[in-house]
């Protein structure tokens, strides 16, 4: 290990931990479009607002990255973790927008498969949000990628029997074409949060 | 400041200048496209054409990094930033040859929203052009990414209306389809134009 | 150079050179797609233990990385090359389970540009698992860079000319949307290998 733990290192763990944290708000709120009779644009702009939270904890961080002189690992990786975790918000705000802006909302009812995607995402949260408090000491870490891992198998595979549903014939290929940017915001959110695993684990080999 | 201007740095920050200005010449022949009875192949054409020069200079810096002992910031940083700006006049060159290979201009109008992506795109071919030369002394670079930022954010909306419309049931979904290609290549425009302030950001923190 | 070659080293060299000869494997289980009377599940299934061994050779050498003191090169360079590798057959891997799953191959027969990109991903893998163990001496790996992206710009046309060939009107908009998903695996298999490339230029950059 190449540091000690130093008061100004403990205001990025906790910046990383809060964006973490803002996530799980963002997929809590997406879990509530299952709800019946849910209010689609009020999800949407509570969505919008914690996407604003997580601009001003980048902002913040990338502050904090430039008037810090020692920073606990490179410059660029703490750079990287901010924007990746950044990232997954953006995607789970346009999942919220485009279901509000697409009226896909007023189907009788969405596929189950775009619920287990949101479940993943929901569960790859809460195991991020656990995971960035133990960059400090940089224990335990491998559990976490290995979970974001698996969890982004889970969603790969929802999200490529959500496909073979829309393509099935039940819908109109307009609404097919709705559907489907709401499934690529979904399985991006995956995604990102895979890359933002990988840049943990990246930190950690460079660190051990 | 790690370094102090020599001859053979300034070689690098002229080749950069002359990339981005090259995309203003791009982003300036999507903008023809909106003007009635516009010749689209020849857009097309003139397009590929700028795209070969984009290549040139892109060849000329690789080159230029691997015959340099001391280059002004790290080589991959050099290296990542001439990729990315030859990046965005990938995207700028498929969205004209899109257009007249799907034949999509024999539609009485395109989309407004499809015109104002490509003046975001002006706007910010035009900021980075302004910005390049600026890598030399490395001063007033942060409005330069706040602008791009801002632009992009302005990009994703009207993207995202630009979708709204495409699925609104005024075109078959086919002309859908090949609009939303065209739609995708604009955006992934301004995601690169992004790209590009995200790697000067990056340069400029390791070098203060 | 900075470094001699150790028996240590040797290990990394041969984990990139399997991990390319399994793409190989991969991109010719494809082309067997074109024969006539292939049995489609066969070969999804085939590609799915393919898939399996890729990630054997990433978890081997992460493994690797993470007990070697010394490594031939940079741990992150390392660490890239191989997770791209292993990016290229997850959409290989794809390809064959989606052509499975949306039932495409009950057509007459695939577009033949569908078969042409997939001969550049076979050419593409060829001469990536030639030049892999050339990462030893770092020799004539020029060639192989130029090549594929060479190739790579033969797919991009291929993919440009499916796509015309998809919206013509010649299918109905649900089988569009269904090749089109496989079409994108296939481009995305190509700029994978295109990624494969440009790490390992970065790598002889830093090294030269």
């Amino acid at each position: 290990m190449k540091f000690s733990f130093r008061p100004t290192e403990g205001a990025f763990y906790e910046l990383f931990t809060r964006a973490a944290q803002n996530l799980v708000r963002g997929t809590e709120l997406l879990n509530e479009l299952a709800l019946p009779g849910v209010d689609v644009q009020s999800v949407s702009d509570r969505l919008t607002d914690v996407e604003h939270d997580s601009d001003q904890i980048t902002h913040e961080l990338y502050k904090k990255i430039n008037s810090t002189f020692i920073t606990p690992f490179d410059r660029e990786d703490i750079y990287s973790l901010g924007s990746q975790l950044d990232d997954v918000m953006d995607h789970l705000e346009a999942v919220g927008n485009l279901l509000y802006l697409y009226g896909l909302t007023e189907l009788p009812s969405l596929p189950r498969e775009m619920h287990e995607l949101v479940n993943v995402l929901d569960q790859q949260a809460k195991v991020t949000a656990d995971a960035m408090p133990r960059l400090k000491t940089m224990k335990n870490l491998e559990e976490y990628w290995i979970e974001i891992n698996r969890l982004e198998n889970d969603g790969d595979r929802a999200y490529r029997m959500l496909l073979v549903r829309l393509f099935s014939g039940e819908y109109d290929a307009l609404t097919v074409l709705k559907m489907k940017e709401v499934a690529d915001e979904l399985e991006d959110a995956c995604d990102a949060f895979e890359r933002v695993a990988n840049t943990v684990e990246t930190i950690t080999v460079k660190e051990s």
